[in-house]
């Protein structure tokens, strides 16, 4: 199954505004600034007790996963019960799926259910495109992870990440190490980090894993972490796939943990103020010492925290871009 | 497990009205009417902007499916969400069942948690008259499909689909395609027809999929679709179930096609305001052509939003019917 | 995996109360108490048609069970959804500790996502209180049931039942009959029991699942039931874990009846008015027979809508004392 059809830019926009959120690629400046500051407004209304709001009760919103990521579909559930929605969780390589159902006849009826957002990770690139592309006004969808292209929500909690540890993304020097290659994150990050001003990202990794292909996104490559870090403000780890791997590419944990593994050490070549920040769950010893994650300059699980905002904040925008 | 013992009729009615909904086989047709309108009635509230009301605040509504049925537990979990019901969805083969655990047994446990309703789907036939007839008073069951027996909801849903296209069911001509010998659906929608005053009711299907012998439940058979859907005002086709079937009365998705699949051709023979219907999902090339499923006679997907209003309304009917 | 490390006791004390239900061990008794009362504030609330009240609106609630138990999840759930908290159900077998991820990096991540209490079922002792130790203040742990250590909320259900039937704890004569050596639930009632002044408790089974050293929990062990159950005023019935029992311990499931299967003989010895209890799932047959499952004397099905309330009060208690 080939989403090979799927447009993959602009198709998010609506006549009033983002209706979709599919990719950060393109995405205005001005709409990933409104994302942060709601996601700031939800982020203060729960540190004040309000961590439930009303602002989407009566809404129905799916949370279509047809990868399994018990992760990822909880933040999106809290998030959705925390603005009062209700949520119906489709795990569905267990369901319709395997009665041969097509993709799209599926969604055709959930829209018919009165559905009116889906939260949709796939493992094929272009899927939440597709079914965006495909569902009446009214109806939204957020891409929780497609593939290798996109992991939105994820790239927009990082930035609001960065801004609530940074004053400002001009002249910031981000590093991001790993599987630079296989990484949603990656891409996601390195959109939204463009958009906001920053000019200096670096990604690191073993040829295998950070090609010099990788610099037609705007960035420069790194093969050696201790030169990509160097001075750096912000350190993005990614988290190994290894599901998403064949076997050669992939340096053994030990070997990846020796040639870019973030230790105490490596930390020291970064800036003074540097954050380090990793989309989780951390494999330690493998991606990150145990040392740095759970160090003063860590910020990963606030980033966790953080990441409901942005996903309340997400809903909250879109759903409002519909009346 | 066979539920022999289980009384199939009359066993849903109780002092203050319908107190189960079990089978539609000689519902009273005041009772149908009440459920049709009232779900006519959530579906105005839906248009007009209240998809949730609290009609059902504060109770709780336990989906016991022993039968795998994403789709069907759904329906019930939207309808009763919007109710602003409590929901507890338990998919028994792989919890309590596997322990040993009897199906009464666990039945009462989950009344002594105070359970309002049961939604339950099971593989044998009589199961949910099983439970009704065990559960005490202030308790309610509803038949989301048992065995080849019946299957309510859907065929109060296709009720429902068609007054909202037709002007009256007096003169209705309906032919219903497939399975029928297998089909609860077929059963409970032959069921409500006649109970609403339809006389005309044609089945079709190959001698193997519908037997003289269906003809008992009041019907003409057919087993040319050419001359079941003569004229018709309502095509019903039916979903096959190839899991409900031995090998041999089957024929090829293929040959089933040729033989009775709805195509253009054969939807030009029915009357010209025809509509189609479709429990769904459906199967593309089987049943139906997808220009058919597609097409401007198909009401294939409002019946599904249609059925949701229903299964809301039942809810409401039968627990208004506790006080 | 065994968490040798937690600290047994003590450790679900805060500064202004109960902060974890961890065990009953050593829990002072107007904690008992307090916890039973306002049970049986919740039991009468519901009873006068509000079983659904708003004191956790807002908060969210975990179950995050590592061990399948569909029933006792339920019974959480419900307890959660009729204090109107949010509950995410996490069956964490199939999820993150695949992926290698360690029991405390999750927590530590639900706990970022504004988790206000974890309900913990885990097949190891100690599970519960290790997450208890490590989460910050504002965030409490339940203990369902952690190995053969420990299952408080049981326990203290099982103490309501009893005062619900018995006008004092002051001289009640309390038999235990089964496998007492694996029984996590043994453990809890014994020692609330001991708590509320119970002095003649008796544990009674083979020798092989009810040996001398049970004594050091200050009760008789007796090895004939006719004996133990001689003239008491309670008889709680363990359910045989077969799961939990290396094959050579367990008698077959005849035997076991023969010997210590709460017969209508055997009730016969006990005093007139004797309650018998059982956590269920019942094994008819095995551990009692179906008459006095089902006869007068039971109160099994009692016992489950009280551990609602319970269940109910318990987190009522715990997130009060974090305010």
């Amino acid at each position: 199954m080939k989403y090979k059809g799927a447009v993959m830019n602009d198709s998010q926009m609506g006549e009033r505004g983002l209706r979709h959120l599919l990719s950060l690629e393109n995405m205005p400046k001005e709409i990933v600034i409104d994302i942060l500051d709601r996601a700031g407004e939800f982020l203060s209304a729960a540190s004040g007790g309000a961590k439930k709001v009303p602002v989407l009760r009566g809404k129905t919103i799916f949370n279509l996963f047809f990868e399994n990521s018990t992760r990822t579909r909880t933040t999106f559930e809290i998030a959705a019960k925390r603005l009062s929605a209700d949520v119906v969780n489709l795990n569905v390589s267990t369901s319709s799926q395997s009665k041969g159902e097509s993709l799209l006849d599926m969604v055709n009826n959930l829209v018919a259910m009165q559905a009116d957002m889906f939260v949709v990770r796939h493992s094929q690139s272009g899927a939440a495109h597709l079914i965006a592309k495909h569902v009446p006004s009214g109806v939204h969808v957020i891409n929780a992870g497609d593939g290798r292209h996109s992991h939105p929500t994820q790239g927009l909690l990082d930035a609001f990440s960065i801004r609530q540890y940074k004053n400002s993304f001009d002249g910031l020097r981000v590093a991001i190490v790993g599987d630079v290659l296989h990484s949603r994150v990656a891409r996601s990050q390195i959109h939204v980090l463009k958009t906001l001003g920053v000019d200096d990202i670096r990604v690191c990794g073993p040829r295998t894993l950070a090609p010099e292909t990788v610099s037609d996104l705007g960035v420069t490559v790194f093969h050696e972490i201790e030169k990509a870090v160097l001075g750096v403000d912000v350190i993005m780890m990614l988290r190994l796939q290894h599901e998403r791997m064949s076997g050669t590419l992939l340096p053994s944990p030990q070997d990846f943990f020796r040639g870019y593994g973030l230790t105490e050490e490596r930390l020291l070549l970064a800036d003074n103020d540097v954050i380090v920040m990793h989309p989780g769950p951390i494999n330690r010893g493998v991606e990150i010492a145990s040392s740095v994650a759970d160090g003063p300059r860590s910020i990963i699980l606030p980033q966790v925290t953080y990441g409901i905002a942005v996903r309340m904040s997400v809903m909250a925008v879109l759903l409002g871009n519909s009346l």
